[in-house]
């Protein structure tokens, strides 16, 4: 089988260099329109070569898109144009405009939307690596409306990467991501931003930096052109998480300013609730 | 030399380990209130033997507080009292409330106010565990106001313990650390409060829990009675930060809410430059 990568960033680079180590395809092709990255994929193994869009796409069996949301809504239909027996699928963290994008196109059935839940806050072929997505959770959505055939390719894909299937409809996929994924990276935003305003006062802050804060300000590192048009194509699931956010902090912030310790105890342990209910569930066991 | 630990959770019981192992002193007391944690401390071999508080005070040559800063605040008057040549410190979080608790001790100077910045979302003397000082930063506060052979076995107490040492204020102390510590367990408690309410409807939102949100909440398993009392004891601060906090992440959803994704770029590359930062720090060299 012949896979064809669109986008050799992270995810596309990780998703070659797992198929080429585990054998699921003889011949990983990829799509990349920054030389430099095409370069790099080249040089690291995590494709075989590097083609032009439509030669990609007629040589493969299977095409993954692997480039930000808003290249995904701009491409995927000129993609499935040229699309004859291909499965075609994209690893988007939205689900819902792309699937309106290309509702009626002819050859919708061949496109399976799919989203790895896995990452890194780095980006990049040089981030590449073996194993991201080992255990981890890979969504398929929408499975009533693609072919037998695609769905059998695209689930033996997610196979290969040793993911975990669930599936679920579009529409869930962009509520649940916006409260399990979207804002944990507006969160650290956040924090960075108020740590750097305070720091050009206060040179020594980040001397201080322990354990804990680099944990939460992680993803703070994280690619704005990937970030920026997912938080545009789900805003009113991102919106809705983030107006309960900030109830959450601002009742915190006011009991702390009130000296209200029994009822900032009482938050303090239902949140302490989350790690509990993260360790019974079955696909977070490691 | 003869240490006596006072409380012997995650990090009075980590501090006993290591001094065990690093042969800092030849015999390690422990003074803990609850039986059940003593047991499992001297089992763990974390101490050598569990005392009363005062028998504890008079056999030690260095005393440290390793309990909530509520108690610490109530304690420490009362441990000064007993003091004749020993050195004390704390380990709080906090370090103005205490500062003026014991300012105008007669053993005032016996005393170092102290804080390892390090530690983990667990704790009791289960949770205790070696290495979780290593090249970690610890800081000394107003440290005039402290003898120098009280300093002096301080000092040597966390180069045992392989930290790097930082001097500052009391004052200066709590304001970075409600930056650095502070707002990262409280953006934690947020972030679970939040998605645990959504999850009441929602049951399937925690089988997609991926990495990111794992590393933003893990802070949320923290517990309340080290907590609380740190947070009112900051109050000021924590609720300063809180605010400029609550302000960026409203700032970002206004922005979100209004399609003005060019102003969400800009805010996401300059919340990038923490990872930047945090990298040219000598402290955060790995």
């Amino acid at each position: 089988m012949t896979v064809c990568i669109i986008g050799l960033g992270l995810i596309g680079g990780s998703i070659g260099l797992e198929l080429k180590t585990k054998r699921f395809s003889d011949r990983v092709i990829g799509v990349e329109k920054n030389p430099v990255y095409a370069q790099i994929a080249l040089e690291r193994g995590l494709v075989d070569e590097v083609t032009k869009l439509v030669e990609g796409i007629q040589q493969a069996d299977l095409i993954i898109l692997a480039i930000p949301v808003d290249g995904i809504l701009s491409l995927l239909p000129f993609v499935l144009d040229y699309v004859t027996h291909q499965a075609v699928t994209d690893v988007g963290s939205t689900k819902m405009s792309i699937a309106e994008m290309v509702k009626d196109h002819p050859k919708r059935s061949n496109y399976v939307p799919s989203h790895p839940m896995a990452g890194t806050e780095f980006s990049g072929p040089e981030a590449a690596i073996s194993g991201l997505f080992n255990k981890k959770v890979g969504i398929i959505c929408d499975m009533a409306l693609s072919n037998p055939k695609a769905l059998e390719s695209i689930t033996n894909l997610y196979m290969a990467l040793n993911m975990r299937l669930i599936f679920m409809s579009s529409k869930e996929h962009d509520l649940h991501t916006a409260y399990v994924s979207h804002i944990s990276h507006l969160t650290s935003f956040a924090l960075a931003l108020t740590v750097l305003d305070k720091e050009q006062n206060e040179k020594n802050i980040l001397n201080l930096a322990s354990g804990g804060f680099d944990s939460t300000v992680r993803l703070a590192a994280s690619s704005a052109d990937m970030w920026v048009p997912v938080f545009d194509q789900n805003r009113e699931n991102v919106v809705e998480v983030m107006n309960t956010y900030i109830e959450k902090m601002t009742l915190i912030k006011d009991l702390i300013q009130a000296g209200e310790t029994n009822k900032v105890r009482d938050l303090i342990k239902k949140a302490n609730i989350i790690q509990k209910t993260l360790k019974l569930n079955p696909w977070n066991q490691k």
